[in-house]
């Protein structure tokens, strides 16, 4: 019998104590947290076996920073691009940006720093051909080019935290001061960072966790002077700059990175630019930093008696959870927002923690939980999409947050919740810590590897792109299948990692990281894979998988893949290969096609490719075997039960193991089973909120008729044969 | 009043002397020819003034060419590609061609002349690595890098000229013999080709014309082992290639050709490739001694007393004649298909000839002239659709091809082009050599520039495709237009011809000779068009226009345009700018949009562009004004009449001359004027085939209503203000 009691975290508020009472019995809560704009009383923090408490180490002391201000954090911001009509040019550095958030940096010499680039040719301009004017914060440039553009990469302090702006703005927080945050690389805030928590946790006796939010540096995000989101990227370093950083930088690495190095063309070194090898150097400088002191700062948590958790996102940026380094800070927990499968396994998968913790969906705010919306809802599509990843490796305890007094206006959610919490536990309690069943392992090829695990093709945390949906759906369906996920570099292809994975998958837009960019230009990475599918590899290309013009092709693995793209230099070959095949292993479920933003002009190469959907004049669906290998095409996989299914059989199919399909699997798109052999359980699980039958195959492929509710999970003794 | 009689050629065929004759009366033909598989008699010959008589000047010489076999043309092929999966790769030569055209040449040294390149990293491999075997036509490489891909790039006879073998497997000629394409560059054929003019001019003095069809070297084209194409370039120089043109070249530009400088990665030299200076240098190399062979030849005829005309198409490689050699040829006219107005004013403006024909459709053959189709329907669209381009620039003569007893089956066709003729002479008769009024000049701009004028973005001879309807639609609206067009390349406009054009218009795909591809690397070409739109210039762009990823930027004037694309680096960039204007000047007549392919991801810079058109996450239509400038992008531009007007439209826009669009003018899309001040006349023509009724405006803007039967003309006097 699996306890009803635990593994739940909760908000509560002030002058609640009655109902917190009430709802962590209900429940079965033992964590307890406060929220953005919530305070525990006392009493209430008694009632639960853990209390949370938020913790801001870099920001919300402006008493402290107003005494240090050459210690605010620091960026580098690419002006606008000022074209010249004259040999003179006037740029007015602030144009486009927020004053209330940034300031030009005035203590650091602007010549030494800054960088004027002429943007029409690339070059950047000698520091001597220009001048700063500070009371009108514009560069003067002489000796320019009439008709070329020019921009100033210049040094400013971030005078606003990017997500108390972002509360602040949204919530229309009047004259709630600006919290301004500060390097704790600079002396007087790292040890101001070091007593203030000593302190504070010596007044703090009653908190069992430090949640930190979060340690030093924040994602790049950035306003414009409409006090609107100019700049948002959830991996950015932008923020992480100073003159220091660059000095200690070239103590290490023995070369001296420029302005450039971070306003990358006005990209800031998007997730989606293939990293350079300076930025990637920049990245690791930073992480041993960041890694350093908050092991400090956990140290001190530890010594106090508490356990140290980290929340995954606002100030995160050098942590990464899937880096080399991060192992070495101590901490005991990270908790994140949970959006769906994919990030579920972003944080469940986080090495050298001793638990995670997923924060569901819907936040207890008023945008839900208002009169005439049921709540419920939400918090059931939430939950459906993100069990299935549980299912794979589930988090160690889940949570809510916000205000409490606000859902429990809902009985059907309160019941709703209630329900959860149970299935969480008694999931937990049968699965945690057992391996399920695979039936192939699966590697993703991109330009950054392990360090992005459960992480591509993201901007803002969740938050949906037109460019990016057709492919975050690869990454979803495989968070809830019966598959091994690996995500690989490049450089880790290079080094013979293909031994570890049947499938190889790479997906992105041409260019991006994702899709690997000018990686596809190495001769020697194309023949280590033309190798491994030709030797019996599976390889699943999706979008623009692999693709660079050059040397006659488009997408550089097209031989394999069996298709390219017309980019209008074949336009002269005739393409005769356009009719799908009747029947095929991987459709046999599909009812509809949904392929995303999909692609153009994708045409078959020869007879050798079988097309299995073809539709305005571009293959959206194709497979080749070529030599013991095979592969796959897909223009593009939104998540959908379907697409989830054609992808599991374009995996099963790429890996020889189409054998192995009906083997813990459902016939309905909707139902999936997993196995573990260890408990000696298999789950059948209902993805959808209406009734399903479906016929259920168990390990020996024998098939079985079973009826489930909307959302049900339905628990067997299972064995292998 | 118009002579009824005139300026048409109809093709006859043996023993249909009486009803050619009628036909001659009725339709007041004064030109009669033969065509592919018909012959005139010698009474039919003596019923028009003009005889026309096809020439085959490179072919249809079976018996000499056998004799010197090593005279037989050739071309550089590449092989298949073919992945090493050890040190040793072995490739046939011949896969996928068809031998009954292609022999690979045996007589000159392999290794001295043919390439096997390593596909994978594009390197040449030394000769001494590979051997050739004459009997299996296979080429043998050792040390090869295992799983990498290797081509052969090989010289090879042309034993079957394209059009013959096109027309023999398509009509299925059965033991016609071959016809064997022979190289006048060599001494022999060089002869011979001279002798046999000379003999038959002698033998054929009833005719008047010589209807070269056409010189020395066809376009590329061969087919594949199934007897169908394999590849189409209706501008390809690839079956112009010998060990003596090559070493014939080196004599001249000091530099010698590889095979790689035809086979071109596979892609062939194809029209849509960016041209090579090696490549550029080659075509004028060919297109010198074309002219000067083909003078030779003309001059036999003049001395003949007949007339010479080249046939535009089929083996007119090398003769171009928008280029600089072709009026040395001396030819008297030129004759051409007429598919559209592009294809009209292709022939209609090529300088430096007495008069050109137009051939119009449809072809007098059973596909069309069949029991229960009505032949007129295609007349009429060819007709109204040449129309509106013979109104800007007339052809001097029209005519027919096929079998005339096939038409003469069909009265109402027959009593359709009684009409097309009695129009056509009244509209010679009335603007022949009358500079018709244009509001405008429009340069179109690319990397060929006036040696494509008419020729841009086009295959194989008006075929369709995809991926090129949505451009020559402005080519098409163009055509028919009162507007003066010009076709600039890239040097032109680096070299200040810009001052000659109120318009630019760049349209094509990314890293097309049409869209500019690695041109818009060049700063200073950024720069002249930069400032010659601040200065007042207008510029549209249509596509990928200037799109090179470079420098913060896809499209190079996106400053300029106002919108650039999305490639995924910008994706953390906000964008606003999605709200199109409610109304504006460009869009007045639009009532449903139709961009073509279109594009996907453009997105506003930021609020200084107007959106007139936005859908699905892209911006399809977008003006901007710019210092004295302004520029309008179109995502794409399929012919059709709104957005004829649309287009326009915007070159008004661009040019400041709004206030001149509603002079000479209708408000029906349908409905055109063209005036042509000098005749004093106006003609007002409906180009649809229904009635319309529209406003029209003459050249004070002054209104009238007129309502014009389907496919009506109507002159009206007219007079400057």
């Amino acid at each position: 019998m699996t306890s009803k009691r635990g593994r739940l975290t909760i908000p509560s508020e002030s002058g609640y104590l009655e109902e917190t009472k009430r709802l962590i019995e209900l429940w079965g809560a033992d964590g307890i947290r406060d929220s953005d704009g919530t305070k525990l009383d006392d009493e209430i923090k008694q009632l639960a076996e853990k209390v949370y408490t938020t913790y801001f180490v870099a920001r919300n002391h402006n008493d402290f920073i107003n005494q240090h201000r050459d210690e605010i954090q620091q960026m580098f911001l690419l002006s606008e691009r000022v074209m010249a009509t004259s040999d003179t040019c006037q740029i007015d550095i602030m144009t486009g940006f927020l004053s209330e958030q940034i300031e030009p940096n005035h203590d650091d010499p602007p010549n030494t720093y800054w960088e004027v680039v002429d943007r029409t040719t690339g070059e950047l301009l000698d520091s001597a051909s220009w001048t700063y004017d500070e009371t009108k914060q514009q560069v003067n440039v002489t000796g320019v080019t009439p008709y070329h553009e020019y921009t100033v990469s210049f040094l400013a302090y971030v005078i606003w935290d990017p997500t108390q702006m972002y509360n602040h703005i949204t919530n229309d927080w009047g004259d709630v001061p600006h919290d301004i945050p500060f390097d704790v690389r600079k002396k007087h805030s790292k040890q101001y960072m070091a007593d203030f928590l000593k302190d504070w946790l010596t007044q703090n006796d009653q908190t069992d966790i430090v949640r930190f939010t979060t340690f030093f540096y924040h994602f790049t995000l950035f306003f414009n002077d409409a006090r609107k989101e100019k700049f948002v990227d959830w991996f950015g370093y932008g923020m992480t700059v100073s003159v220091q950083a660059l000095s200690d930088f070239e103590k290490v690495y023995g070369y001296r990175l420029r302005a450039e190095d971070f306003v990358d063309e006005g990209y800031y070194n998007s997730t989606f630019r293939v990293p350079s090898k300076r930025y990637l150097d920049y990245m690791t400088f930073i992480q041993k930093f960041v890694s350093q002191e908050a092991r400090t700062l956990v140290d001190l948590v530890h010594d106090s008696g508490k356990e140290a958790m980290m929340f995954l996102g606002d100030n995160w940026i050098g942590t990464e959870p899937y880096g080399e380094y991060f192992s070495t800070i101590g901490l005991d927990a990270v908790v994140g927002s949970v959006g769906n499968g994919t990030t579920l396994r972003m944080i469940s998968e986080i090495p050298s923690v001793r638990y995670t913790e997923g924060r569901f969906l819907p936040y207890f705010f008023p945008d839900v939980f208002r009169e005439g919306n049921d709540p419920t809802v939400e918090a059931q599509e939430n939950w459906l999409t993100a069990r299935r990843a549980i299912m794979r490796k589930p988090v160690d305890r889940i949570g809510y947050g916000g205000y409490l007094s606000l859902a429990n206006q809902f009985p059907d959610f309160v019941e709703y919740i209630r329900k959860v919490a149970d299935e969480f536990r008694e999931i937990y309690a049968t699965i945690a810590h057992i391996e399920p069943y695979t039936s192939v392992t699966v590697g993703i090829v991109n330009a950054w590897g392990k360090l992005r695990s459960w992480q591509t093709h993201m901007v803002a945390h969740a938050l949906w792109y037109q460019q990016t949906y057709s492919y975050l759906g690869v990454l979803e369906a495989l968070s809830g299948q019966k598959v091994k996920v690996v995500f690989l570099s490049f450089d880790d292809v290079r080094e013979g990692r293909l031994a570890e994975v049947d499938v190889l998958i790479n997906a992105g837009d041409a260019g991006t990281s994702f899709s690997g960019g000018t990686h596809w230009l190495d001769a020697e990475l194309i023949a280590k894979i033309n190798q491994w599918v030709i030797e019996g590899g599976g390889l699943i290309g999706i979008g623009e998988p692999s693709a660079v013009s050059c040397n006659g092709r488009y997408f550089q693995l097209a031989s394999l893949l069996g298709v390219d793209k017309e980019l209008g230099f074949s336009l002269s070959t005739d393409k005769y290969f356009v009719q799908p095949a009747d029947r095929h292993f991987l459709t046999e479920n599909m009812t509809r096609y949904d392929f995303g933003e999909g692609q153009k002009n994708i045409y078959a190469i020869d007879g050798d490719t079988t097309i299995l959907h073809y539709e305005n004049g571009t293959v959206n669906l194709a497979v080749k075997e070529i030599g013991a290998g095979r592969s796959v095409y897909i223009s593009g996989l939104p998540y959908c039960a379907e697409n989830a299914d054609l992808l599991l059989r374009s995996i099963h199919f790429a890996a020889h193991k189409e054998a192995m399909l009906k083997q813990w699997y459902s016939d309905d798109v909707n139902v999936e089973v997993h196995y573990y052999p260890k408990a000696g359980k298999s789950a059948v699980i209902n993805n959808s909120s209406e009734e399903r039958t479906a016929t259920v195959f168990d390990g020996a492929g024998v098939p079985c008729r079973l009826t489930l509710a909307g959302g049900e999970i339905v628990w067997r003794e299972s064995y292998d044969i």
